[in-house]
């Protein structure tokens, strides 16, 4: 399929995925016969999307356009850029994957637990340029919450498009500088485009450096005395460092507790991030022979995840360990918005246990976020001085909000563009438009499956999960064109049908009685009708009787003495 | 029943609700042969109670000492304070409800609305003394975020019992003061036991006075051009007013959104609490008239709720009005945990719809708390000097911070008890002790049924919410004990059936093959055997195949030729 939507030397900018919500991040470079993709990401769900694992893109236009496709770039390694990876090469040609340092390592991870298709990983360094046909790509090192997180140039015949990745500025961080030269170099030849990070445009502040928080903690470590238990995002490798120094200063030996944790120790202590001295880490099931002002417990679980570590230790349901008087858990993290009441489940589990509890507040300052502010976002616009201007990776008001920054900063009015998933920005060097849309929009992910869940199967859990389900099972016979026996009433979800038994033979008298009815009237037996007219009857009637609106299912069944 | 956990002349002290929760609250006061009931609230379930309306109390404890009874004592007109009592009356004979102010107004209309008993209600006045038999009954006027919030006292032959209700110290109201004569009279005098509000225990501050929130307000109201769409809590009747002087002096009408809000406004009005010169209020339905510059709407919607005014305003769902360019929009309100997603999911329309957002936060300070942060739990704490504490109104962190904030300011430690619903502490003149437990626990209202959910229920529910249902209808032939025709199987909520035919197709075959194998074995006929092995091995096939669990339903028909 051809992209008519742009002229032959217009540059087609546009997102898969990552406009209007934090997540599922995919961002297309398309220039004639030659795409660029940045990253594959996946969504986390809230609660509307009942019993969804996670949400991907739907990936149509790639599929479509798979031959003009020379590189899917990755700018660092969170899974809502590296998370969909799999999914897209069971359905997408990707000649090459482009990673680097912790991203290049989760990635081979997680190749190893995927099958079912090819992946060709290569690494890329900061300071080189992968010239394709007509397009180059090169980068820049900046700060975020994941050790080498990158931005990304894309040299076209029109002009350079940058796009910043995730990213903050932390002047004292604790993995290398962002490279300020290189940025502030591009902004020097000249900017046509910047995408950019929108995730904090909201906060008018300057996100708090790495090493205030390092300090915090370990301030908070000589301190307390009896086991420290930390919880913090596993991916955020240089976070997971501080507390493993904190921890070596105070002469604690290390337990870690959660999956996703053991998997960053182990990819962090083989690339070199994560480094102490030998028998730190010990073995889980040790832990009784230790000292409580000797351990450490590092665990996941900083968002109330009902099964992640932390959550069971406080809830007293994890086989090894469970939190006890004189325990100190700090919280190393910030609540990510839906999981508020999970956190403060946990927290006040911890509390009955007599534990200690220290959460990230204005007077503990035990995390710090690790997208940029306004006074960074500011700043990045400063140094890269675009004349093109696009709000990316944030609900729709930090687009927005960003794309004022922009303007505050110095983009000319109108060359600011806030756009929807799948909007095609065309950019040549004078002039920028939005020249249509491509298909784009959510895949649900549930278990095994790919795209067999749909609105109407999220509506129906929905429903099931405010009044369950009353089930009428009839069954009649084919010849006499009655019902045999009475109708079977089921329910699950809805009331203890056990104590309803009144309600029960109510219904199923009711039905029964509609149905004959119905049956004597009808000359060709219409199974539809009977029981489009049974769900009408019984959500009036039970609605009557209970005010609840369970989802009702007839059932009918034909029986035929002459086919037994 | 004879409460014989008590010794004769000890005074029980005890929560039906209301601890380790936001929520429910009804505390109780026993002494012989003599009780008070203080408040009988409702709680607003999270997300986790599917499809429950709210959360009760269990009044058993009440019920079987119904002649004990002298009053229900209603400290506030918030629905966690008076919600229930609908539900209360139906089960437990209560002689009076005694109420002050604005809780007497919105009591009132809350029985017009329910039927199916009979309310006793008395208007109580700050200076009264209301005498029983051996316990006695005052008040003290506190602030909070909706007028006529009073303190209560008991005055026992042990010592007095002091109860805040909920509270903060604000020393420039929009309503009156709060009585610091009375409060440090009670302390003069000497409090035995001190129950007081926890529920910002948590907070360092002092929390901000509404006249700054009113001055903001404003402020804000000065700037803006086009029609002003202002969210808050409808039960909070001074902001209400605040919001109402703004428009007034800026020469704006006001139109009334949501039903609650209506309500207020009516109360508020009928009481002297809303004030405003003629005309001010403009029907819903006028709007279009007004010039934008010259009109406030006032609406519910602050928490996202999707069916509130606000919501359907900004989703462009609302009858009346849609939200766009030039509209500003204030959030007069904080989120309540659990509301953030629904919250965002309204700016992020109103941002589309091009309106201005201007939530409360640090720089505009367009709402305050209505309860009190350690520097006033600390005042009361200091003016009371209780012998006794007990924190109540909140969750478990919230009621042992305060604890220890009683001891920090003088409760000697010992003295202060962090108790569960139902725990009953023993108060006498020269001691306190927890003396056992009485039946407490939560009981579930979906719709018009009380009681009729239980825990399956809702475990029902959250099973279907996540992967949905799949019924397997067997019909089987009692004479020949083998299937009729094959299982029908259908499914909600769980994939597209019609995609996916051959799974379909797979466990009918499945099922029958299993059951009639299982049927050959039989000697006797052994229905909920099958049901059995057919959830069994339901549930592993799927799994296998599409790694989800839908609750697996099988029904078995029992057909019988001779018998039609």
């Amino acid at each position: 399929m051809q992209n008519n939507l742009l002229k032959d030397y217009e540059v087609g900018v546009f997102a898969l995925g990552g406009l209007g919500e934090v997540g599922k991040n995919m961002y297309v470079v398309e220039y004639q016969d030659e795409i660029i993709v940045i990253d594959s990401g996946i969504l986390f769900p809230d609660d509307h999307l009942l019993g969804i694992d996670y949400v991907i893109n739907d990936y149509t236009y790639l599929f479509e356009n798979q031959e003009k496709i020379k590189a899917l770039i990755i700018t660092h390694g969170h899974e809502d850029h590296i998370g969909a990876i799999p999914y897209l090469l069971r359905q997408v040609k990707i000649p090459k994957i482009y990673a680097s340092g912790i991203a290049l390592g989760l990635l081979k991870n997680k190749f190893e637990e995927h099958k079912g298709f090819h992946a060709n990983i290569v690494e890329y360094q900061e300071h080189e340029k992968i010239v394709f046909g007509k397009l180059a790509v090169s980068f820049f090192r900046t700060n975020h919450s994941i050790p080498d997180s990158f931005g990304v140039v894309v040299d076209t015949p029109e002009g350079t498009i940058v796009h910043t990745g995730d990213f903050k500025f932390d002047f004292t961080p604790t993995g290398p500088d962002a490279n300020y030269q290189k940025i502030a170099e591009l902004g020097q030849n000249g900017v046509l485009l910047l995408l950019s990070d929108s995730t904090n445009a909201e906060f008018d502040s300057f996100t708090k450096s790495e090493k205030m928080v390092s300090e915090n903690i370990k301030d908070i470590f000589t301190k307390i005395e009896g086991r420290a238990i930390v919880a913090t995002f596993a991916s955020n490798v240089h976070r997971v460092q501080q507390i493993v120094e904190a921890s070596v200063e105070q002469g604690r030996k290390i337990a870690i507790f959660g999956r996703s944790m053991i998997r960053t120790i182990d990819v962090g202590q083989e690339m070199g991030y994560i480094k102490a001295p030998k028998n730190t880490f010990v073995d889980s099931k040790n832990i009784n022979q230790i000292k409580p002002g000797e351990l450490t417990i590092l665990c996941t679980g900083s968002q109330g995840e009902p099964f992640a570590a932390l959550s069971r230790i406080a809830a007293g349901t994890h086989r090894q360990i469970s939190a006890h008087k004189g325990d100190t858990v700090i919280f190393s993290s910030s609540a990510i918005p839906g999981n508020q009441v999970d956190i403060s489940k946990t927290i006040n589990s911890l509390f009955r246990r007599g534990a200690n509890v220290i959460i990230n507040s204005p007077l503990t300052e035990t995390h710090s976020s690790g997208h940029a502010g306004q006074q960074e976002l500011k700043l990045m616009l400063k140094l890269i001085r675009p004349k093109y201007f696009m709000s990316i990776h944030g609900e729709y008001r930090m687009l927005k909000i960003h794309a004022e920054i922009a303007i505050e900063t110095g983009v000319k009015r109108g060359n600011e563009f806030v756009l929807d998933n799948g909007d095609v920005l065309a950019v040549s060097k004078n002039d920028a438009r939005v020249a249509g849309k491509v298909q784009a929009g959510n895949i649900y992910i549930d278990g095994k499956g790919i795209g067999d869940i749909g609105n109407v199967v999220i509506r129906d859990r929905k429903n099931l999960s405010e009044d369950g389900l009353l089930s009428a099972i009839i069954t009649i016979d084919e010849k006499t064109k009655k019902t045999i026996g009475k109708p079977v009433i089921i329910s699950r979800g809805f009331v203890y049908m056990r104590e309803q038994e009144a309600l029960t033979k109510d219904i199923s008298d009711l039905v029964d009685e509609r149905v004959n009815k119905k049956l004597a009237h009808m000359k060709t037996l219409n199974v539809s009708a009977i029981k489009k007219d049974v769900t009408k009857l019984l959500n009036d009637f039970i609605y009557r009787r209970t005010e609840r609106s369970p989802m009702v299912m007839p059932v009918v069944m034909m029986v035929n003495e002459t086919t037994t």
